[in-house]
């Protein structure tokens, strides 16, 4: 079996798109994270929803831990605040993690040997230069306990 | 909101319980991770399934990637022969990633504030002793897009 025939089709958001609509869809569809593109839609990077989750403490109870069992909590309208005008790559961490990039005939050995390597949970299938869909971790061990021998 | 009312229920594991077990559960369920318990219970780590695809790759092939493309693929049956008389222990990354614990308690913020320093995509909620729950990153964010203000 193939990376391209693995793939399935994952939520991605460009690096200019704007903020609060990616967190918007973290939050509906409850995802782990979404895929980051370059404006030429090549995979670039993870935004991770445990990195997208800081933008809901304030900068004085990150500096003051203590702080934070004491305010009221208008959060959408002041997430909404933060975002406003700002672009995913403004959420993305300083030190962005490295995405897992397959090739569409990549084997199931080939994807978990670069996964684990980056300690990545999803890799992107490349066919050329278009990205064909998303493997996760998950899902590769489901395969990898359903191929047959 | 308090903590106790955020989480949700969450498939744990014990460190001293059948590998083989978790494998499939995390494959089965499609889960980026199961949380980890002492075996009192308590929960002190994340088995992640980006640590876990690492099975799925031969020693050799570590070493040398570019043996990956050559490789048969039997793997159900190699990686049920790997995991065989295995704990869960023994597939932990050695330096195992910090579990983000929260009281029952906790707000918001204070779960957001415990996650985006560890950067750790899910929180146990404890209330004394016993755990009642999980929270996780995109949960979170769903739950704080739609608390009214």
């Amino acid at each position: 079996m193939h990376a391209e025939e693995m793939a399935e089709e994952f939520p991605v958001t460009a690096e200019n798109s704007d903020a609060w609509t990616a967190v918007t869809q973290l939050a509906e569809l409850r995802l782990p994270g979404l895929v980051v593109t370059d404006s030429a839609g090549h995979p670039v990077s993870i935004l991770p929803a445990s990195q997208v989750v800081r933008i809901l403490v304030p900068t004085y109870v990150q500096d003051d831990p203590s702080l934070a069992g004491v305010l009221s909590e208008s959060m959408a309208d002041r997430v909404a605040d933060k975002l406003r005008g700002k672009t995913v790559q403004a959420l993305l961490p300083d030190k962005t993690p490295e995405l897992a990039v397959v090739n569409h005939d990549d084997t199931i050995v080939e994807v978990a040997a670069v996964m684990a390597r980056l300690r990545c949970p999803l890799a992107a299938v490349m066919h050329g230069e278009t990205m064909v869909g998303v493997i996760t971790a998950s899902r590769l061990l489901q395969l990898a306990l359903t191929t047959p021998g």
